[in-house]
């Protein structure tokens, strides 16, 4: 009868036409698995979990049959494929024409390809492991799936970071119903087209952090150059000109005046996107012009420039603790002593000097405090858990007061030096000088925008109107690009 | 027939009587968009990736059509809303009359409002955006969904915090019917009622942190009280009194004994509240009766005030860390230096003193460490991965002991100088004895409340027994309130 | 008809055979609870909230109204339990038997049980509650779910962490229908099989951290015994042999430089089983034996063993921060000045000690940011949303790096002083030296993995090839046991 043809892949016939429950047998979808590997087990466990009937096929069952959970049934490769339709081939590339003995069992029924080649392999073979299977058995519908998944995750249920599945099929019906099934095992589908794109899943695990690698370079070119600069100032200059020794300042203090420079720039470089890409939406007069790919790009990485930025100031403040520690501290501390003895001076004190410090130091503290909730608030658990609104404030405008906070410890720590002759070492600018300028011009941009006559343009800009067109088609509801120019 | 009619939205008929997986061809569901802005872009995006057909009506289709994921189809608004049975509307309010030419064919149609005024707008109108929609398609059932969903996290698929959508409408089978898809689209669908609960539902995204507010507010008030009353001790005092110049103090100094002050009252207000709901249900004798609001707001909040209190405390710890940065430190060791050989004393030590600093120290670090572990457990990835039993522990017992030890630290930085007279400036009392008072009543109260007469019967009330009655009624499996009473 | 019967629990008849949306009148399936606690109340609150008609049996429906969600009936028992077919029974065990009553209407319903016993009635009774339950209704299908949600979790819909129902019965067709209920309420149902799982299922909630026991004992072992040794070495022995007080150190001093041991020793004891797992498989010459016990319990705590040498090397960093603040360390200070103006030595200065303390508080600084970062990835949050090659990156690379690093830390520390039989009091070794010894062996081994021979030999056995025979059966898939050998 078409009621019998009508049971769903999960739900149940539970509900009497009163909508009160009813019981009614049925038995559990049944579900093959080829291949006796970690993968295979994490797999099997997982399907008996959702309430899936599972039965493994393997060249030898007695031996592999108490690696499996007990209500798998394990039994020889030619019986296990027999009865269910959705088969799982969690093997080896290098195995799959091993099954070809099976071609005949297996016609009609659905292959799912879960294997992750090596970078090697990735490089060595023109097809993807998926076509590889599909063109030894062209009778079956093949999908790929599961292959993101690690065995780990795969047995002990997906957490959420980690649920979306890729999947691929040129058979939209074997897509779907694999779909169904991962979807029963907790996981999220995701359709990523036909089995062309198996190539492009299968290369998925082997990506590593890809989001972090231009970023990371940038912050280690930064220190690299920032070092050079530092060195030459403070242990190359003293040497050369002064014949002075300090190259005991290589391991903490040159690192300790190079790290805020870094983390400062780093900070600057996240929020200079958007001041880009809001005096190009006001040139343009539109939002609906893509920006450039750099810009793009830049704008997708700032979280990660703000974290590298969040952590090079974190080991400022760790090396700046560290300073009353050292041994040289200790030794000058003493030798200051000693000379004001000699000098004959019972009382010293500088009140600028002290209060330039105290307010230096103070503006520190706060700037990594604000830095430290941006950071906190960039963790996913707590991103995902705040509105639109909330992460844009704690991201756009905390964000600009660490911005404002670190310009102002850079100022008090620059006091009058930028203006002694003596700062100028080699004729170089102190350091801070020079991580000054990118700063500045983002807050003066910032400080104009704020101004009615660019403010209320950009903000009808951002809700759909053109400069050049009256509105000739209908301009929707956007939250992307006003997203994309506040976050950090 | 009754069974083609029987399919659902989501689920494929894909299982066979004898519960294995059967093939039969289908069509996707086939649902349409009105608009062309980035949310509606997202959201064309979403939809074809969870397996729905999708239909974009645009003005301008030929325009427009390159924005769209390739397998959705864009047309013109008339043949776009022809097709359908689900019709999303992703515009501005101010373009909803646009529609009215497509009356006729939407009629019967369900509508699905997704749009979010700004805060002007929300106080403008006196009608929500979705209840605008459905006074002008009077034909049709309208529903509110998806405007708490970003256009980000409507295109790359939600995350754990953000995966709940607030839906209401007039209409149940139509709720129902937009339940399924977000349930179809990996959100959580949270019935919020009826149309009129649209006002509500389009002020959700305009929500800025709700829960911090007071707690926020009560930290500043704290900051700025104490602040003034050190400046007074610390500064003011020696000025007036004695001529001396301390105003150097007020950027780290007066800073760093104000925080700790902040940080350990409002440790103590975590606390106070259990303790007070206790008592209360003590001396009522039964469980059975609501809190003053006032108590349960304070007992709501108490994870925002611990981690105010948590961050008071890191700032102190970073401030401190700062003392012997500053050149005030540098020149009052030279001078003491100085003043130790002006005086002709080789050797100077204080065992005393000595002890009480280190105690002072090793308790302080012990006490951020064990409030360090309370903020992490926090977190919101951190605490779902806890038992009820094990986050309580953490909670309540872990945060006891950091009660006790920042207690400890305290008494040990009061050491005898609450009792000699000098240390009362201005006859103010210094401020730790000020701080001490709420924390000690606190923990004298817990004590109390561990004596076996109290705990027995605090046992007793919490399963559900009454002072006044025979349990009448049946007394139920509870966790609500011990939580209540025992979480930060 | 056969179409009628066929609704599913949750999805609804609303796609026509064109794969267009059709609206069926229906109503909400019914579900019975009994019992009127905050547990009672949340559930009923999330079964409303899913879409559920709820039923509320209580003895005074009258007194107990008000507390439930409004759309919720509540009713006198004998009322509820007539028409839905599952009764959700949220009472205490010892009530069980004033259900009796209801014996007759409720025979052949669907009851779940939902209680939680405490740890002593857990151990006084021999049966579990869902048995008891069973044994009073043997006509009812009798279902353990929902205890280890907590009435919060239940009330405001579960996070990720939390998602999972354990779920046991003798009945496979009323399990399926409570897990259908459980899915549709948000949460993941994990089928534990027949009833009598119901004992260990009960036993969840009072669990306390399981996985930290083990490592929190074998942390405080180790501080406790290096403190003795420290204490012995650093104060006892210039007390007995010199006549020196020294204790003052006890609270700060002798703490850090227990510290960085504990945490040193820690981080290599999270590096060492997998060298042992890889030797062993090397040995073996295959991965499909089981490792022993101790092994797999080892590789399996390896995280929070790595997050307590982490939490111990914080402390160790806090601490130093500290030293300076300390009233000895300033009278240090100024003695040692005092004493080198009357050694009349107007500059001193000691190169190959200033050396040693930058260097050695550089590497310290960098092993701690280092360490952060895999203390950060090991957030659940975190770790979910890295793929496995990222987290096995992160983890196994930057760990191994922090070990480095580490390592040149505590050398400098022993610079010279290994060597100098003045730091061997009562001839004890100095503790550095002791800690120095695990790390190197490991750091050794792992050098010795990478020389092609093992190497080679290792990535074979781990993709799935054995020394004693040839293939014989289906080598598969596999990613646990490399992930495994290589998690912190």
């Amino acid at each position: 009868t078409p009621g019998q043809m009508d049971k769903p892949l999960i739900s149940r016939h539970l509900v009497d036409s009163d909508g009160s429950l009813a019981q009614v047998p049925s038995e559990a979808p049944k579900v093959g698995i080829l291949g006796s590997g970690d993968f295979a087990r994490s797999l099997a466990t997982r399907l008996v979990g959702a309430g899936f009937s599972v039965v493994v096929g393997s060249r030898n069952p007695k031996r592999t049959a108490g690696l499996f959970p007990s209500s798998a049934q394990v039994t020889f490769q030619e019986e296990a494929v027999s009865s269910p339709e959705i088969i799982f081939v969690a093997m080896f590339r290098e195995h799959y024409p091993s099954l070809c003995a099976l071609r005949e069992q297996l016609a009609g029924k659905i292959l799912v390809d879960m294997s992750n080649p090596t970078e090697r392999e990735l490089h060595e073979h023109c097809q993807s492991n998926a076509e590889y299977l599909a063109s030894l058995f062209p009778a079956c519908p093949v999908v790929k799936a599961f292959n993101v998944i690690s065995a780990w995750t795969m047995q002990h249920g997906p957490r959420d970071g980690n649920r979306q599945v890729a999947i691929c099929s040129d058979q939209p019906e074997a897509k779907r119903a694999v779909s169904e099934m991962a979807h029963a095992m907790g996981f999220i589908p995701l359709d990523m087209g036909s089995l062309a794109s198996a190539r492009e899943i299968e290369a998925i695990p082997l990506r590593l952090l890809p989001g972090w690698k231009v970023p990371t370079l940038l912050a280690l070119g930064l220190f690299v150059c920032f070092y050079a600069y530092n060195f030459t100032r403070d242990v190359l200059q003293p040497y050369v000109q002064e014949g002075k020794n300090r190259f005991y300042k290589l391991p903490v203090s040159v690192v300790n005046t190079t790290l805020p420079c870094v983390a400062y720039v780093l900070l600057s470089l996240v929020y200079l996107p958007g001041v880009l890409a809001a005096a190009l939406q006001l040139q343009r007069g539109t939002k609906y012009q893509r920006f450039p790919d750099w810009l793009d790009h830049w704008l997708q990485h700032r979280k990660q420039i703000g974290l590298l930025s969040f952590f090079c100031a974190v080991l400022h403040a760790l090396y700046s603790f560290c300073l009353p520690l050292r041994r040289s501290h200790r030794f000058d501390l003493v030798n200051l002593a000693v000379k004001q003895v000699l000098a004959n001076k019972s009382h010293y004190w500088e009140e600028e000097e002290v209060w330039r410090m105290e307010i230096y130091l103070s503006l520190g503290v706060l700037a990594l405090g604000v830095l430290s909730l941006l950071a906190v608030t960039s963790l996913p658990s707590i991103a995902n858990s705040l509105s639109w609104r909330e992460f844009s404030f704690v991201q756009s405008t905390l964000g600009f007061v660490a911005l404002l906070l670190c310009t102002l410890h850079t100022l008090t720590y620059g006091w009058t030096r930028a203006f002694k002759e003596s700062y100028y070492k080699f004729f170089l600018p102190p350091t801070f000088t020079l991580t000054l300028l990118l700063p500045c011009v983002i807050i003066l941009a910032k400080g104009l925008f704020l101004l009615p006559c660019f403010s209320r343009r950009l903000a009808k800009i951002r809700r759909g109107w053109e400069k050049d067109r009256a509105v000739k088609f209908m301009p929707p509801t956007d939250q992307v690009l006003v997203e994309k120019t506040s976050h950090v």
